[in-house]
């Protein structure tokens, strides 16, 4: 954990979408099979814009598919997300403080083998009040079956 | 994100712990100067026995101050990252579920630069229930100053 | 449960608010002895103009006396009512979802035989996305000794 | 809503639900085109019990597809209409309260119209103190996509 | 604050109640018209028994009168106060975590020319690990009508 | 507790903090050395604002050290004094209601003999409708290290 990158290979969806977030060439996180891989970065003192910024992402890449049921899906993951974010309390201005957070999201099935289908949404960077320098990091895996 | 590992160095504290969690080789997580990492793992239906053994190799190797002060910080840290995991309940079994955790436990400052000392928890895992194959991954992450 | 309509008489104060946001016929509704009933609807973003709908429909019908301690009662029962529409978070608008409820307040004995007055409220319509259609149904029902 | 049985004739999902649950004919449920209904009931202080019976009624009778996918989607179903029951907290005989439910649990369309598959289970029935006639009634639903 | 007492008259109900948790000499605290006070103090790792020794102790004083409603006023009360204990989670023991409470249950007006009654729960004491003296105090205060 | 003031002298930290807000003058409660105390009062429907108002003045006189980490156990004894006010939801505006709260801000050793330095944050006022006089009193403590 020197110089050299860690041994970190995805193999399945959660780690693929973690390590996508973790990962300072996000683009590289793109090319990522089986796996479909949206990635973003949202700052904000309002939860309904980082819920806002990750579904928009999923439609504009079309990682999602039309209709209300993967709608749904992708909503309760982004949720369960920010449950790893809030850690108790699912707000941040209300509670003055802000985060800036990259987003991954990631289609594709549990890990190797499985023939289902998945969604999985990781979320990765700081909380803290709205002065600069005063943050620490936050993560959060939110993953639902499609 | 193939055959090679991903670039994701740790620079950071929470990064630190989150890399340690997620790396297929975790002996060589211990060494991350500036930061100290101890590791484990856990499977249980008790929240509480989450909380006992990251505490008990915490104390083991020395990584936290005899006192409460620091007990205190890290029992939070945990809880924090707990978040993560439950997303919305700190229940297992209570709920009919089961983890599976590798934890990391890092010690230093928030980031290079910084000359306050801090303390990680990071959770990385399955969640799902008590049947085998029926779960899938979660994260969390709590930090603390010391 | 084709065409006829389902035996479901209400005999109880919380089926008699349940049957009431159920019904098809609200005015009908209000026809209840023991019991007291009162209907509404409100569609929002914000929670509190759920509270205030409810209110002051309880207000305005008398269904609650005058003075803070019967106002204390009708509030507690509608935020437990709301539990079960929120499902975990007491926040709609702040969590990018919208919804459209009918309510109803019930003033009443629990049950037939029970000399004690206890009021409920009843909440069912639908909550999701700040898009047509993208929604699903939702109850709740809060009840609290007068 | 005195001796002639209200018109509410199921239409939606969660409405097939609900009136399941508050039918005092719960066999005629069963029959609901285009949905499908298991009905149950369960008397318990631990959650993971009433957990457990639904998922049991679930699998027993056919309503879900095996594999972990169809049980994640009941599973969390479950956990939402538990929101409407606990209204607040996840937990029964921790908090020295016991339940006594019935529970229905329903797969098809959201409305008529939807080519969508979701799942809904409906519990209602009393909740208080493990003392005969200390009790008031409870409703929850939960609607998940499958 | 030094050697002398600090002068918190009691006038209201919810400052009755906590005066008589914090207080040193508690028998002094019964006297307290308009407000009847009940005090006790419960250690535990459950949060049951802290309910269960209030409750206890409010019937063996007839502090509430028989019958389910103010049993559930009293219920309430008590959950509300254990919020400011467990600041997030209802649970002690389920999170390695042990409690020792001083109570306080006083029945009267919210304050005087109030011609309600109200019932208030405070407690006060410490939470912290299960280990002797790593722990710090608490305080929690519920108010309901009655 | 008649017309003699109730002997509850201060010598733990939360017990300083919580007897300074409950006291009629507390300009003395700033005297209470080995503990140094801050008071403050704050009336709103926003959470954030309750933040603020203590966070601005513990800065302005000093309690806190400069830098993050004295901030972030500050914020975080604010978050757990909070829990004791909102009982279950840390909203007020949100969920139509308001505040009125005293505030204390104590710094210092736990107990006497503890050799560590932490702070407690002690709430007290009431809460209520937006209406005068509906409302009752709430409570809340938060204790951190520092």
């Amino acid at each position: 954990m020197h110089d050299a990158a860690v041994d970190v290979r995805p193999k399945t969806l959660g780690r693929t979408a973690l390590l996508s977030v973790l990962s300072e060439s996000p683009e590289a996180a793109r090319v990522a099979a089986p796996f479909r891989v949206v990635v973003g970065h949202v700052g904000t003192m309002d939860v309904q814009r980082v819920i806002a910024a990750i579904e928009t992402a999923a439609r504009r890449e079309g990682l999602i598919n039309p209709g209300y049921a993967e709608e749904h899906a992708l909503y309760h993951a982004i949720l369960e997300a920010l449950h790893g974010v809030g850690r108790g309390q699912l707000a941040f201005g209300n509670l003055l403080r802000t985060v800036a957070l990259r987003f991954a999201i990631v289609r594709g099935p549990r890990l190797p083998g499985d023939d289902t289908e998945w969604i999985a949404v990781a979320l990765y960077g700081t909380i803290g009040q709205p002065v600069k320098g005063n943050e620490h990091e936050v993560v959060g895996l939110g993953i639902n079956h499609l």
